[in-house]
Parts: structure tokens; C-alpha cells; sequence
């Protein structure tokens, strides 16, 4: 192990600066990981606009959509061995409030965000508590590794819907989330049909194998409609954070239909709750990921259900992550861009 | 059988007037059912407003909520008897639309509401479709019998909460139906407040042994939260159809509750939807009944489950029903008016 790292520090204003630092050791019950890729995440993209210099600080390592090897393993750690592949779920839970107690670690009320509240993975080695580290399979690639992270969001947000092969599905909403639980879905074998306004959006995902609607040039409602036989969707993933988006869940849901509350909304949308009464619709709010939907994701990306090759738009070395950030932040195509932390790894 | 009945006609501007007509006979898959009791439901009092006479006509029998005894069988009919008592599960299917497709025929697209969409139970005698009928017990009050059809809109809200005994539930507003739900998820084991402005309401919620709160004169949520060590309420029943209530409903909800939206919500309300996403709440829109609720709520009102006493408030002849639905209408204290339909049922 060599005495110093490379690190990336979030200084403010849309600003990083790559800097060596000492290199970390783990404490007992943690493991030091190698980091190989490390993807830059909407939130991370937040953090460079400065939303949230309150919660990281004046001098943050952010980055969590990561892959690596283990660098180092701390006295009471098992079940893992050096060099071997891995990824790390980056929640921390407090195991002492009403969400833990019932066993909702996830999103514990105290929760920690490794990468955000904690100093992250845009760094040479990264150590973290042994109990968020999964293992993945010798031959997977580690830049598609790095997706295994938003990966798992999409299967924690598919799982709660409790999708049906052979169901109907509409995503709202065709982002980089959008994308990737629509992927899931379909691989689950959901019928899936994205919704999304912004062409460039479109042709990606049109070039994904899925069938999409611009609700802006056509009725949304009556398209789904049409597709299923008057029906309407199965299940609903909201995923545009938008007034709109709001507006066509209750509308391209069947009776019954389940709604999946992805999308952060900051504002109070206005709902259809008449139509929730009326057809018996529900609403399931989803967060993050809990730990089978992580061995979920590692499975979907080993087994190529993820287009990962389509997904990932740029790959940068660490010493341009500035320059990554000002190009995803700008691009209208980007989906996925990773940063390659480790020269040799 | 005699050859006239008694009816009751709603003839639009706050008008019934009681007419005699001929006694009607079943079909081959019908039941002649002698009515002993009807209560007034909200919706009835709604047509009573006017706000339904496009959809009930210009001479409408209504009345859903009812209970009696067989007075004549169709020739296809099985599994009842003459002088059995029974109620009918008000709700006629289309069974060819993709809600009944899918077994969801309580909520088919082209349901029919007897009572509603078809004349109902304010006349002595009432024919109705064999499938809607529900047996009771030999020695079950018929004036009791007249509260299980708004007892199985409770079972049916209590039972897709998926309420557990031990549960902390909190009621969203405290009129017929709300004290109802109370009921109901007090039978099933849950920890019961019911939340409440109007004071007469209040003073009835605690008459029948509730915990109650009212949100204009304390922090409702931090009620709440004391109450249950900061946890909130594992299930809600919005039931107010108000914005306060449509407010409250994500405050008071623990980490992954369940909001039951039992309101009718004519208007649009603002929905804090960041809160779905961030405690993983779920809504769950709830509409009438199905035959197990109906089956659930005999043997509640059976039992004694429901505190039918106090929750009955007045009972009038069928020829005062004009002044009933008026006292009704004006009363600040009623729950449950009963119109006792047959003389000598
Ligand atoms: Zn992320
Ligand atoms: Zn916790
Ligand atoms: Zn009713
Ligand atoms: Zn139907």
C-alpha cells in the first residue's frame, strides 16, 4: 500500500480539487476498498451546484455509485478477502430510532449517506464499515460495476411495486432513473412503456428496445389506454418530479393500479386523490435500497439485463473530474458518467 | 302478500312523498325482500341536496342501507328462505369490464348502485338481484342489520390498511363514517384516536370510550408522537376530505404507515409528496365493499363490535321522512338516522 492517495475535494462553488492525502486504514470493523470507478449520481450533481453546501461542508469527498477491490480488512471483519471484487452500499443507520426498530434501516431516521455526510468514493481507497460492503463476481467489469448502486434503486422501486410478469407499466419520466427502472422492470417482464418530453431523452431510450410516448405531442392517457385494452397500466412509476408527471399517474393507472412514488418532489404537487377513491388506486412512496435489492442489482448486472454499454456516456480519470462535471452538466444526452478513481485497479 | 306497498319517492327540491304502488314480484334470479329498516346515508342526503338528480332522475325510490326479511324467491334462487333475515350488498356489476376482468367487480367501470341507479329500500317491499343478498343470524336486530352496510365500507377501509393488533391508528375526522372506522379498527385490536374540530363529534367519539384529539386547539402530529414514543401512527384513515385533514395525514404517519384515503376529494388537495418518498408512506384508496367485508361486518354487529346504541340517533316511520331527512339535515349531534320501512317487520 502506498503512503498517500489521490482524493477529490468539493471546495463550493461548482469547484473540485484533486490533492493527495494520506493514505486511510480501516479500523476493526471496517474494510479499505480500492477504488476503480466511481459514477457521478444526480445528487452528487446537486452538491456541484451548491444545494447542499449546509450538509457537506467546505471540504467533502462526495461520490457513491462506486466499484473496487479490497485494499485492507479490519481485525473483526469476515467473509471477505483481499483483492476481491466489491461494492458498497453507502447508508449507515443509527439502529436506535422508530424506523430502525421496526426494521427499516434504510431509511432510519438518522441516517448517515456515505458520500454525503461522510467522505466518499471519488478517492484512491475508501474505507468503510464492513456491514454496507457486498462482494461481486470475479469476472464482472468494474465500470459496470459502478452502476450497481442506481441499479439498486431501480429493483428497491420495482420490488415495492410488486410487478407481475407480463403486466403493463408506464415510467414517467426518462432520465437516468427513468432508464434504469424501466430496464428493471422489463427485465422483471413488465410491458413498459416510457413517457418523456425531451427528444434527446427519447432517442435514447428508443434506442434501449422500449416503446415511448412524448405526452406533449400525444394524448398519454389514451395511448396506454389503447395499448391495453382500456385497462391502463398495472403499475406507474413516477419519476419526473413534476406537476405533470403527477397529473398523468392517476390517469395511465388501471383500478387498482399501483403508483410509484420515485421522484423527489420539493413542491406539494396537486393529486387526483377522487381517482385513488374512485379506482382504488395506490400510491407506494420509495427510498434508496435495502440489501437484497443490492444482490438483486450485482445478479441483473452480471446476468446483462442492464444495457450498460448505452448507459455509460463518458468515462474521465479522476484528475478531470472537473471538467466531467462542467461536461455532464451541460450535456443533453448524458446518461451515466463514471470517473475512473484508480490508475491500476 | 298484499296487493299495494308503501314508497317512498324522492321528487327532487328536499321532497319524499309517500305513494302507494304495486307489490312487485322477482324474477327468476331475483329476491322480494320485505324491508324493516333503511338508514340515511350521506349520499342520500346528498341526492335529498339535489346534487345527484341528473344521475337518480325525477322519481327516484331510494335508500341502500337496509335490513328485512325474504318475501318472495325467484324461480333460479338458492341457499335462501322465506322469512329469512337478510341485507343486500347494494352493488350490480357489469361483469365485462377490466375492472371485473381483473375480480375487481365492487368497483366495476359501469357499476350500478342499487338505490342509486335503480330504485332501493325506502318501500315496504324491495326486489333485488339474488347475488347481493347476505343472510343473518335468526336472532340478529333488525334495527342493528340497518348499520351493516356502512359497517362494511369500515371492514373494507380496516381490512386493506392490513391493520395489526397493536397497531397505533389514527382517524381522520370523526362524523358517521369516521367513528365507524374507529369501531371497526378497535375490534381488530388497533390503538385507536380518532382527530376531530367539531366539539358535538368530540363529545360522541368519547361517549363511545375513544381517544380524541382536536387539531385546532393541539399540535395534532405531536400528539401523536408522544403517544407513540416518536414513532407516529402505523395506520391512517383519511376520512375528513378536507385540506387540513389531506395535511395532517402525511404529519402523523409513522416511517412506512399506511394512509387509507377513505374521503371523497372533490376537489384537488395539495399532497406532501416528499414525505411518501422519504418515509416510504403508502396510500391506499378504499371504495365501498366487497362480500367478505359484508360477511365481517354481520359478525361485528353480531358480536356487539360496533357500539350500535349510541351510534343509532333517531328512527322515524316511513311516512315522516320528509321530516326526518330535515332533522337530520339540521342536527349537529345525529349519526345515524333509521327509517323503519315496514309496519310490522
Ligand atoms: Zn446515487
Ligand atoms: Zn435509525
Ligand atoms: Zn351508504
Ligand atoms: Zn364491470
Amino acid at each position: 500500500m502506498s503512503e498517500t492517495i489521490n482524493a477529490a475535494y468539493y471546495r463550493r462553488n461548482k469547484s473540485f480539487v484533486v490533492e493527495t492525502a494520506p493514505s486511510p486504514l480501516p479500523e476493526d470493523d471496517e474494510i479499505a476498498i480500492r477504488i476503480a470507478y466511481c459514477g457521478i449520481c444526480g445528487t452528487d450533481m446537486h452538491i456541484y451546484h451548491g444545494n447542499m453546501d449546509a450538509r457537506v461542508g467546505e471540504s467533502r469527498i462526495i461520490g457513491h455509485e462506486m466499484s473496487g477491490v479490497v485494499e485492507a480488512i479490519g481485525a473483526n471483519v469476515e467473509g471477505v478477502s483481499l483483492g476481491q471484487q466489491v461494492v458498497v452500499r453507502p447508508l449507515d443507520h443509527c439502529g436506535d430510532c422508530p424506523a430502525c426498530d421496526a426494521g427499516h434501516t434504510h431509511i432510519c431516521h438518522k441516517l448517515k449517506f456515505l458520500g454525503i455526510d461522510t467522505d466518499g468514493a471519488m478517492q484512491e481507497i475508501w474505507v468503510v464499515p464492513a456491514h454496507t460492503v457486498h462482494t461481486l463476481p470475479d469476472d464482472m467489469r468494474l465500470d459496470h460495476a459502478a452502476l450497481i448502486e442506481p441499479v439498486a434503486v431501480a429493483c428497491h422501486d420495482v420490488r415495492l411495486s410488486e410487478l407481475q410478469s407480463g403486466e403493463d407499466v408506464v415510467v414517467i419520466g426518462g432520465g437516468p432513473i427513468g432508464v434504469l427502472v424501466a430496464m428493471v422492470a422489463r427485465d422483471a417482464g413488465g410491458n413498459v412503456v416510457i413517457s418523456e418530453v425531451n427528444p434527446n431523452r427519447l432517442a435514447i431510450a428508443q434506442k434501449m428496445g422500449f416503446d415511448t410516448v412524448n405526452p406533449a405531442e400525444v394524448d398519454l392517457a389514451a395511448t396506454i389506454n389503447e395499448r391495453t385494452g382500456g385497462k391502463g397500466a398495472d403499475v406507474v412509476f413516477e419519476v419526473s418530479g413534476s406537476q405533470p408527471g403527477v397529473d398523468a399517474m392517476t390517469t395511465v393507472a388501471a383500478t387498482r393500479g399501483r403508483i410509484v412514488m420515485v421522484a423527489i418532489h420539493a413542491q406539494k404537487p396537486t393529486v387526483d386523490m377522487f381517482q385513488f377513491f374512485w379506482r382504488e388506486l395506490k400510491l407506494i412512496g420509495v427510498r434508496v435500497y435495502e440489501p437484497v435489492d443490492y444482490e438483486k442489482a450485482i445478479s441483473i448486472i452480471a446476468s446483462g439485463g442492464v444495457d450498460a454499454e448505452t448507459f455509460i456516456t463518458d468515462v474521465a480519470p479522476l484528475d478531470d473530474i472537473q471538467t466531467a462535471f462542467e461536461a455532464l452538466d451541460r450535456s443533453p444526452t448524458a446518461m451515466k458518467s463514471l470517473i475512473k478513481v484508480g490508475k491500476d485497479v
